[in-house]
């Protein structure tokens, strides 16, 4: 278990007006390590207060803490060691490196770095000692801060329920279909008009993102670099009428031979790090598998593990790759602030911060 | 084209009272061909009219000429020389059997008989030459009649993009994943407690028909009985919250190279029988490949060609097979009652009766 | 039945690429009497091919005719006699203003100009004689052309029922309460993430609208002015999600006594000029009574009259007012568009054009 | 505050399969006070374990304690003081006397005995007193039991509302539009081909009880009977597309005149017993006022006071009676299992039992 300190850290939500951001103020409310010292907004809403800058979205009250906080403009100096970016990707570029080089710690939501060798790209269950590129990127830039970044809300649950069939079995292919949940564009997002009745078989830059993002993350580190898992994915990704939670559909081919027990074994008994740790937003189960048939079901099962666990279900053979199973993980939780989030705690008990 | 003949045929709807009777009957109303002589259903509905043992669930009204109809037990002997047939699956198999034998052709959207070697699964633009198998089952079974059916409405879609391809590249892999309308389950069918902000990941015993049926239809007759396609497909079915329309996603291998622009061309470019012989129920397209990135979308497209058309988008490469596309059908148009309707269009126009 | 003109009458519609631009576009494909000439839109769209410069959000697909035509800014001079306002409100006044004076008819459906006491608030079947304030207006104003208004799509159907319903009975008062559709926000109007599995209890500036103008369009014309009538409304607006299709709770009472019975045949036997006229876009029965306990129903009765009959049901006694009803009116199509349509059309069949 | 017992007491749910009777289970974990000890159900469930025999269709995971419980039949005996009844109507009638008979105190959800005039119709901010009548009932009855009954889901939030206005101003009038969501119909209850983009402007039998248990609960108890309140309602039941959660649209007239102000004091500054109490499923707020113009909204309020707190919003004046407001009450926690444990805690704190 981690030590508690005594001293709760202060930290800064850049972006906190947006969908993401109140995600991030929601689940900081109450934390045992983390207290939010700082708002950023856009130059519009800077200089207003929170409460009313904001169009609160989220189905929980807006905290009584944050109402009145005013919110600071982008190019502020700020006094937080964590800074937590909800920002939009290629806003968020020049900003978060602005921080890091000021020596903040930067847990970054946006794509802009993701890609970047020495940024990790991190789910603390999947590859925690990909922050280890942290003294390379900081070697690299000069900076006394830092950057690390959480994947896109789709690769998110597929990359955590292939982490310990990749270390078992070795993954060799992969084909996967998202449905994924009108949050995912953020607010205002999808129209009211297109989602009712409807799929959108298409989401913009999104495939490219899962097609790539899971091999870094599931890639090994060696002097410094990360090199990454050596599969092919192909992805579809589409957006269906349901609030929150990407459901997704897999299909796997293994280098190894293995059998449905073994898949559903290894499944199971996945934990990691964090739970060793005992991170505050750590679930206890990081993947849940379901035996029902119909499970898991995209509103019955994101919230499992406060939002934090990935569910799977359906293990069974595919006639075309080896097997193929069903992977549900909650978008803007797990996905979003909830995976920035444990990033931060990672860092943290790590003596990062 | 079709000459057209002085007399209307004479039909009778089986399960008329449900939903699919339903789309029959809306289908039925006003072609040039056929009329509705006879309504048969349950027990519990026979004797009463039309009206008052019928919950129409149809956005159009329920047409005047079947209000007052009474309706028949499915004990019933009928007088019409052409049945459909939208009884569920295991109730279909021994009333349709009685009917041919009595002699007359039932047009089936039950999936009892579908997989019988002597009984066509028929899509007119993709196999009509497997009514040959009539002669087959009339001389095993000793009928005078005859059954006919459609497939699965999740099969029919990849089905009809799967013919051209199949002739100019053979496939030889197909990974498909459905989002299936709410409409497929019948009525009740899905509680809408199940169905709102949810997606649910299995349809009972639904992959199987998806992964069967479509090798037949592609599959080659001779000498009386039908070589299925040789190749294999792999299947997971979804229910999402739409009220129309099955959108598939797919990837898909073939024994040929091609080239993407062939793909699309191919598709683009195919016309069948039912468009020759200008049946009244043919879409003008039986494929429509739209261009936009974000196109079939389900409440948009599902009623191109009057819910006759399948519509086809994304063609695009697949890093796993060879190409990936999305198609949409509509079930309850060309997916049951629309394809029975076909269905019985070609055979009258080749003199089957 | 009115004469047929040899000649169709070009058109103009202004705010073409809006959603209420585009369903006049849709219902004027192959309009026996109007022929789209023009097309106008914001100085962003002015130039580009409408094709090009529109998001087509429509079922049915872009009328080919259309799909090349070029933009023309909202400055143009038109030469086309009749013009269609899909402006939004604010911005249509000046424009209207300038057109009418430069002798166009203007047939609009934005509320700039409902209240004005000299612009006819036009439901053909409802107050066809209002069409004498022309008059008065070309005389007040100088102009040559003329402006028409519809009235707000909440308002429209109530309006419809209550015609008969004030003649036979006078309303003394009226309480309603509206579930109005999504596409009553325009597009992209209300993001998925409000409307999904919720009901927003609040439209901005729209009870006003409902509680106003009703009473302008049972008002007795009389001196070239319009006498309000004399009753009180008291309007609750919700958005629901649904696509199209606003329901109404009304209970209303009346001066003068009346039996349930009278009230339903009141109701079931209106019929009004527009019917008698034979007008293109004139729905059979413009209101449809329906004795189901459980009609009309948003989604299965909106287009009744292909969208241009109000449908009522549950006619019933009120233990507080007099009686209660609920009300259905196609809020994009009666309550927009193509109430502006037919109003076009009673004015041509009366010669003002 | 009430003083904790050592011992929880034994409870036992009738028509614990259903959707009412998991809400139940699911509000009973973890009760401070009440202990599953039994789950009784229909004759086909009753001698399987409550895990083989349920749908569990809640969005919480199904409690382990009652996984492996045994249900028993309806006509068993039972042990505990306490029974909460999920029955639907008309099954509930006799079992619920049955045990009450036996010395059981029910707690019911069902409708059967809620006119009766011995039997309380009970929420216990609005009239605890009305509890005396269980001596009448008892004496009236032979019965060392009793039953006691909370009122339709719909009627639950209105009648919270009205309780201090009632109290200050005296109600002359209610005219109120409800909007209900799908979970009130029960599981499945409403079709989902019924259901998505669709309102149902009718609900079976709900109006005659909206229209008449507000006044019994916001009656008089005197002489060991119940005087009405003397006021009329009239209601419009409508079916939307929602989860959970009733929001209806009140207009309403008072005996006294009032402002505007004083009826939003009134409402916010509303405390009952529970609140002294400190009953622990009594909301810190049972009615919570919002002045937003947009709230209450279904999803984003329902859960307030974990679905035991009323929320009123957009206090207005009403042009035909004199207010008018919005409220919104969780149909599934408050208006029913949670409604009724409440209703057992009163009674439990009281010394009932």
């Amino acid at each position: 278990m981690v030590k508690e300190t005594c001293m709760t850290i202060r930290v800064a939500v850049l972006g906190a007006t947006g969908t993401v951001g109140q995600r991030f103020i929601q689940l900081l409310e109450d934390h045992p390590w983390f207290e939010i010292a700082a708002l950023v907004g856009s130059e519009r809403s800077a200089g207003r207060t929170y409460a009313e800058a904001t169009r609160w979205v989220l189905d929980t009250p807006m905290p009584l803490a944050v109402r009145s906080m005013e919110i600071l403009p982008d190019t502020a100096d700020l006094d937080t060691p964590l800074v937590f970016s909800a920002l939009p990707s290629k806003t968020a570029g020049a900003i978060e490196q602005r921080l890091a080089r000021a020596g903040h710690i930067v847990c970054s939501n946006a794509s802009d770095h993701r890609a970047e060798p020495d940024v990790p790209l991190l789910i603390p269950e999947v590859n925690p000692e990909h922050l280890e590129l942290l003294a390379v990127q900081r070697a690299n830039r000069g900076w006394s801060g830092a950057i690390v970044t959480n994947p896109n809300c789709t690769a998110t649950g597929p990359t955590m329920a292939l982490r310990p069939l990749h270390d078992a079995f070795a993954v060799r292919k992969l084909l996967l279909v998202s449905m994924q949940a009108l949050s995912g564009a953020g607010y205002p997002g999808v129209p009211s008009y297109d989602a009712v009745d409807n799929v959108l078989p298409y989401i913009g830059n999104e495939e490219p993102k899962v097609e790539t993002e899971p091999q870094k993350m599931l890639g090994q580190l060696q002097d410094g670099q990360v090199e990454p898992a050596a599969f092919t994915i192909s992805a579809h990704c589409n957006r269906v009428p349901v609030l929150e939670g990407h459901l997704v559909c897999l299909s796997v081919a293994f280098e190894r031979p293995t059998s449905l027990d073994e898949v559903v074994t290894t499944l199971r008994n996945f934990r990691s790090l964090p739970q060793e740790l005992g991170l505050p937003s750590a679930p206890a189960e990081p993947i849940i598998v379901r035996d029902e048939p119909d499970r898991p079901q995209t509103r019955r099962d994101r919230d499992a593990g406060f939002g934090m666990s990935t569910t799977v279900g359906r293990v069974r053979p595919c006639p075309i790759l080896d097997y193929k199973f069903v992977c549900l993980s909650h978008n803007t939780i797990r996905g979003a602030a909830g995976g920035s989030l444990l990033n931060a705690e990672l860092m943290h008990a790590q003596g990062i911060f």
